[in-house]
């Protein structure tokens, strides 16, 4: 049994993993963290309860997993290098010389770091690298990208690295569409075509389980591992 | 410039292949081959002409490709042994032994061989051994597969095949659900769904092109091969 | 602008509906209901509070919006029927005596009922009417619906129902297919096939906002109409 | 048994409408008519013979179907009033002052014309009418229409059709997506979406059968009608 403690814990991507983690018959949550002056403090949590004080009981525990603000995360990381414990982030915005610091801690601890953990989406990268390297040249690729309409930036993202891809694999072009509307969390169709057939991969997210798969796909590959830095899009690609 | 002679130029499968190899820029067809009593031989074909006797031209060609019938297939096989070219074939319904005797030619010539050679479903088969390697388990998978009414078995081949992957690299369940309307040619979706996301992978065969597609591409492999036997799904997979 | 009081305003559908409500430019909730018990009573909600007690705010609205539980829905009727406002209900578990109530309390108020306010569902049986009474036999039917896979029944009600409409309008097989798997809220595609093509017709819904879609379309509807009990499938198609 | 009499039954169209004619149990073709130098004239041809000469069969007949040129089509024209018989046309490329000899044709004899018989696009255009009288407005609504890469117009016709279909009964916008990819011989997909849901409806023409359906269904519609003239898109939506 992964004994985890949840740091950011009721943040909306926190309650998600809360979830997601307690479903997992091989890991439960042993503590949550949050500010100060969290009006929950001292309240059970899952199978512990929601505390301030990471240092008071980081010992207890097999990794901690963190999704809040780079300042936050930044000093829980010195406690949890002084405990010796995995950790795997989440958090996003990072400066350059903040990820010096995360990667620097990588020599003292196992710390796995992605700005998206969706296990599908990374998935669909590693089939895209695969399919590249062996397409025939009379295929023609067409990218379908659609998000809710709120959404400003077209291609999203996820669109840019496959697009990048297959750019870094073969000196072919790719058809991009965005399409915005109602409120598709995301949903990225991928499609090859020639004479007579034609092959679809699509990756639709949901909400925001599609990030607490790839958490908790982290968490075990990290949880045993030696101190180093992790990326999430190379341990599975 | 490759050179191909065609054999069983007029089947189905031939007038197929004899459109589709006419339209890549680097391969020909010189002669096309048909049985001794067809009323068109002598008559044009692509940049050659129509002949029953391919013994007389088999020097003049760097490959054969031969969609007929077993004993035809055996017959031209000791043809094109005897002139050392490599010779493409996808004629189904050899027994065991014929089958043997395919192999061993292997000893003498490239001989590639495939009772299926759409490009496509192969690819699927490669991308699906990738997948299924990294696959956590709270992943489900569902398989649907869709063809015209008037084909009786279920599941289709392919849909065997995809199971039997999956089996041999993961002791895991598949849902597999088989459709049968309309004149749909041949459509697999490969559903893996798990908590907020779902990765879906298709297959859709328009028409008799999606074979043609992996001749060519069998073609282009076999061409300048050193002697042996190979078999179209390890190729690409 | 439409004044609207929603009562069950922090339960899973009225958190919703709050959102969706809001949203609109044509409308606005002046007053939440709630149990008496309820933390939140007398905090600001939307452009007015939280309130218990009905009676005292009722005759400031234009209509009353509910979906709790059948007393509470019966206790608030009589309420609503002396001021009488217009009551859109979503409320589902009446017994036949109580829907007979609300049926007769028609008499006074307009009232619109539905059990499923999914405006896209009501919408596809409405499109599935027009489509049936003239499509010709030669036609396959295929249905398939996806669900989550703690999802027990099947086929779902809504395949029942689009069942029940082909069967009153035709008397033609239709092949129905339920697959549970992932979290999928509910997928319904109808497929039409004949000799050369396909016709598909899909509802899929994402989150809770697809019944907010359709309260907000009976809102509209109800508000200025003379007093009757109105259907809301019936309203739709 | 509705006894018919194909015109340019050897073109492409007339293939596929033999085909489609012969499978169906309540029609049977009598004679296919051919040019006079066709090399196969007086050969059998289903439940009779290939003929040059109209004028002496047509009598024989319930109804002519040509799909030839305007030239041709308008000689037999004059042969099939003589005869008083139904006329269903499927001939393209006529002038405006051609399209009205056929018009008032329709004083004397049942006649039928379509520039595109395709039964499930003339079905989409149906359901789009319905659709948009009581879509609100807060729906999203999107056009993906797909064509093999020959296919040099964007949109198309259908997808001309369709928006026009949409500005005509609602002041809406809709986006438009052309894709070029492959052999796709015609898929348009409508998309509504909003909050919660969506609604998508699709059409795959898959080969030229797709157009035989309709020829089938106007066959049965025009065969006992009394003499008018009529449009496809109208009969059926």
């Amino acid at each position: 049994m992964i004994k985890v403690i949840l740091i950011g814990a009721l943040g909306k991507m926190g309650r998600v993993l809360g979830e997601a983690i307690s479903r997992e018959k091989d890991m439960k949550i042993i503590y949550g963290i949050e500010r100060e002056d969290h009006p929950d403090l001292n309240k059970p949590f899952y199978d512990g309860y929601l505390l301030n004080n990471l240092e008071e009981v980081v010992k207890e525990c097999d990794i901690c997993v963190e999704f809040t603000n780079p300042q936050a995360t930044l000093k829980h990381l010195e406690v949890i290098k002084k405990a010796q414990k995995p950790f795997l982030i989440g958090t996003t915005g990072f400066t350059k010389e903040e990820m010096e610091i995360l990667k620097s801690a990588g020599k003292k601890i196992p710390l796995l770091y992605s700005a998206n953990y969706s296990f599908g989406v990374n998935f669909v990268f590693k089939i895209l690298k695969e399919i590249i390297k062996i397409l025939p040249d009379n295929y023609d690729i067409t990218l379908i990208e659609i998000h809710h309409k709120e959404k400003k930036d077209a291609p999203s993202g996820t669109a840019k690295r496959i697009i990048e891809i297959i750019k870094e694999n073969k000196n072919k072009d790719i058809n991009t569409v965005s399409l915005r509307f109602g409120d598709i969390v995301g949903k990225h169709t991928l499609i090859f075509a020639t004479y007579g057939e034609v092959i679809e991969i699509t990756h639709n997210a949901l909400s925001r389980y599609a990030f607490a798969n790839g958490v908790i796909y982290g968490i075990r590959f990290i949880v045993d591992k030696k101190p180093d830095f992790y990326l999430f899009e190379k341990i599975i690609s």
